[in-house]
């Protein structure tokens, strides 16, 4: 069965050392200091890899059960989900006013990162009502507030996002789920919605659902769309439950992956309602939610990704198979670990070099949520640019990082028994979710890039000129700073050839855009290697007392830098070969 | 449920237009007529269509099911299995003298990647009956070819190979099953194999497991195998089956796909074997079977990736979702079909050049293997370094277009009830049996490319080189010449690197072999759209009466050489990092 070891030390160099979120100038960051941060991230990994870790496997295999309505979650998640409460986890970046910790959500993209290695499917259930809560807390009422916040906060009720129909997911626009205002100020919801993740399940007492509907007569398309609260049990006046509101699971599906978590159809059948937020600003509503929700995606890209490598790493050191080239390292064995072959090294050193850098991003992209919160309007702008990159890029990676995992197993990677498949399958649906990651492309070059007429991508540009100005002079940054450059003016030249081309026809942009979210996601990891390899080489020129982790550290992203970042040069001449290959073929012709 | 269309018309195309195959100095190729492989090809993909494809969904739900040593395959395998034999498919290229049909590999080869986009488990129970029949055609006595070839061609017995053990895969060397010779020519086999595909089963009278084992007192190491035949149930001298021999099926695995497929550990109690071939020659006598079946698993690539486009192309053009950016298409619908959309069409053009160029690749490998086993000793060189690259290169590939397919199907991707993630479980197989790719890369780097003193490779590079000259005055080819000498110009450019820097620290080499079989992929699929595209060129010259169709080969083949070959600069740029900053940590340290 495959373990995990949270990266703690891992995540503590990126936060103080590369970083430095004490110095930063961002409410809350200066009470993270190392020791705070340390401890913090020990015990969440601790119930990572005791709690968490176990129950993996038997979510996958036991899977979630329907019955009438009625919803089981597999051996142990109930115990979990109580474990994980209690330890005030779920509410880490909650106000306090509701019984949160008030923490930065940076403290909660860190713990998030050690939970989905643990247990994807698991971690899916608080995800759902940490997003469903936050929408509580940006657009509810005082009202709303009190009645729900302090439940979904200490996990006693949880939460879901109901956004997909049978007919539309990306289009919500076509959205048929009608909300009728009763003119006591509820509304009677009814429709049908699909891929409802912790839809229905028997771990908390009562469920609080967030509905996308709309309002008859409102205006046509994505702008007459609402949002709407519907708890699966009434809540009395005194903040008891009542009777049960007019919302049902109808099915769970069977899919490929993430098997212990209840992926539900859910019926409304004149549920009773109440408006969150203002009538057919639903979708606004939904966005202010939306970089959490993706960067929270990304980290499960990083964490199955992770967990992945980490088993591959111990499966390489343990499986006796092959000779050293360069002359045997196991001579008393039967043969040497498979670790010493250089084309296993590769796929390890991709992962490893993945894992860090994707890491050492998102955290990044993490302050920026902070400061974004905190009022920072350019911080925001930034975010907004690189969302659909960490949604986008982190799982594409993250999932072919655990097909190269698996594979260093030959065929115990295919077996289930061996746990590295789950691996796959799980991290596939973060390519889906949430915005499939043609959506997260068609978002990065269709609306983010000229956000404000370009403003944040070269706000972006501007940062990494700055870094490679400041460091030209640093011994030792040559490895980085040069395939930095070249990448960077790569990602530049792809977006100037959309300018220049998009305008005339914008199909020459958009058929570039899975590229380009690409090689961004590139530059973003080259970019994080080179602040490492800063941090690295002035912890070894202060005679670090742990030396070899900042030599390892270089040497990854030396590895980063010269294996990884020449694919920005390949993704340019896709996208400079334009739209014409592209579009030639009739529909009817493929 | 997916379906599948024989890709008939593509097919004929490659045989006849492109690689002009009845005109080819080859022993039965005059036959191929185009009446006559179009017959052919039109019963098989009939029956792949309407018999395989709706088992293929069954057999993944279903499984195969095991109850002390029985194993039951899924329900309507069994009616297939006599279907298949009926018609004769597993007999298309084997000797007529024991009941076969005689024709060319070629025609297996065809045929073999529709029953294997069709249904993959299925077709693997033949698939194996075939590579074992193949070893005793090469390597039986004749009183063990009367003996088991007629019942394995008409499928009435069906076959295994067993390789594996515990404890080694790749290195067979550490093998440990024994096997004690009789003295009177018999041999007792003892020992357990593991992930024996086909191993036990219910559909064929008897299985003939071909088994490598060593005798004791023989040479250390791999050059101490033999292999045995080993028959289920003893053949008695008038050919009548007698008592059980002591083998039996331990237990099946669960696997991530090929549910269909039992995969079998087997045991082997003091089970009576004959030697196939000579003492400790076994690894030889499976080598010689080793082009033929990676070439068999290269077509599973291709297969999982056709059948997977099919249906992507299916939803693409139903499902009805946001509008074309430049103008509606549907302006009477809710929405366009998503096929508008530029992303999409990149994934599927992506798909569709793969697969035509993949089967253009393979179908011509298979005209290497049937000159091979002609006796032409240069096509056998040829064969032997473009085996990796079949195997390797459009296994990867089969599997990343399925997961590009399953993706257009947004969260309906990722539900087992619209059958696409099957094809992804299922292609991820092919990465890792018959030699992970991992290690055909090893090969086609540290064997096959200086094999002869690198004729052979000198020899492909001639072939593009020659191509490239002849018919560089042809109008129209100029789109697909330059990208292909300047992506052959980076493989020789790798080479030399390789040559270069291999001798002094083989690890350079080694370290690039994964990105040389993939940039080596690449060059051969760009080759053989430049000969799709003269081809078609000439027909549309010609006054086809079907321009449309070349006109859509062009557009394709347009697409492979802007969009796709230019990786091969990504591949050389990281092989000329060398091996560095692959090899720098310490195994601890990762």
């Amino acid at each position: 069965m495959p373990s995990y070891t949270a990266p703690t030390k891992d995540q503590l160099f990126v936060l103080h050392d590369v970083l430095n979120v004490t110095e930063m100038d961002i409410p809350g960051y200066a009470d993270l200091d190392r020791d705070f941060t340390a401890a913090i991230f020990g015990e969440a990994g601790k119930l990572a890899s005791e709690v968490l870790t176990p129950l993996n496997v038997v979510g996958d295999k036991e899977g979630c059960t329907w019955d009438n309505g009625v919803v089981r979650t597999p051996t142990g998640f109930k115990d979990a989900y109580d474990q994980i409460h209690e330890g005030g986890w779920p509410g880490i970046d909650m106000p306090e006013a509701y019984g949160g910790q008030g923490m930065p959500h940076l403290m909660n993209t860190v713990c998030g990162e050690m939970f989905c290695a643990a247990n994807q499917a698991f971690t899916m259930y608080h995800g759902l009502t940490h997003g469903a809560a936050s929408a509580i807390v940006a657009h509810g009422t005082d009202g709303q507030k009190e009645t729900y916040l302090p439940n979904m906060i200490s996990g006693a009720w949880s939460g879901t996002m109901n956004l997909t129909e049978p007919h539309c997911g990306t289009d919500l626009g076509m959205m048929r789920t009608k909300a009728d205002p009763q003119g006591d100020g509820t509304y009677k919801i009814s429709g049908q919605k699909i891929f409802i993740s912790a839809g229905e399940h028997d771990m908390a007492d009562n469920i609080i659902h967030l509905v996308l509907a709309k309002i008859p007569g409102g205006p046509d398309g994505i702008k007459g769309v609402s949002l709407f609260i519907v708890p699966k049990f009434h809540v009395k006046e005194d903040g008891t439950l009542g009777a049960r509101n007019g919302v049902s699971c109808g099915k769970i599906e069977e899919k490929m992956g993430i098997h212990g978590n209840a992926t539900c159809v859910m019926n409304y059948d004149e549920a009773t309602g109440y408006l969150l937020g203002e009538e057919h600003k639903g979708m606004r509503a939904m966005f202010t939610m939306m970089n959490e929700a993706r960067l929270g995606v990304g980290m499960q890209g990083i964490g199955q990704a992770e967990v992945a490598y980490q088993n591959a790493v111990t499966y390489a050191n343990d499986r006796l198979q092959g000779r050293d080239i360069t002359g045997a390292k196991n001579p008393d064995g039967a043969a040497d670990p498979i670790i010493v072959h250089p084309d296993v090294r590769r796929a390890l050193m991709d992962q490893k070099s993945f894992a860090e850098g994707a890491r050492a991003f998102a955290f990044w992209v993490a302050t920026l949520l902070d400061r974004s919160v905190a009022g920072d309007q350019d911080a925001d702008g930034l975010l907004s640019l690189l969302t659909p990159v960490v949604k986008g890029f982190l799982t594409d990676e993250g999932f072919d990082m655990t097909v190269k995992a698996s594979q260093l197993y030959g065929g115990h990677g295919y077996i289930e028994e061996w746990g590295m498949s789950q691996f796959t399958r799980d991290a596939r649906i973060a390519m889906i979710y949430e915005g499939a990651n043609g959506v997260q492309a068609l978002d990065l070059v269709g609306r983010k890039l000229a956000q404000d007429g370009g403003k944040h991508v070269m706000a972006f540009f501007d940062l990494v000129k700055t870094f490679c100005k400041d460091n030209a002079e640093v011994d030792g940054m040559e490895d980085f700073l040069g395939p930095l450059k070249k990448a960077s003016k790569d990602l530049q030249a792809a977006g100037m050839y959309f300018m220049q081309n998009g305008m005339k026809n914008p199909n020459h942009a958009l058929a570039g855009s899975n590229d380009f979210m690409h090689m961004f996601g590139h530059v973003c990891l080259g970019y994080m290697w080179a602040q490492m390899a800063k941090a690295s080489l002035a912890a070894l020129a202060d005679g670090t007392p742990d030396p070899e982790f900042h030599e390892n550290k270089l040497h990854t992203g030396r590895f980063y830098m010269a294996r990884r970042l020449p694919a920005t040069g390949m993704h340019l001449a896709r996208i400079e070969s334009g739209a014409d290959t592209v579009m030639a073929l009739k529909a009817a012709n493929f």
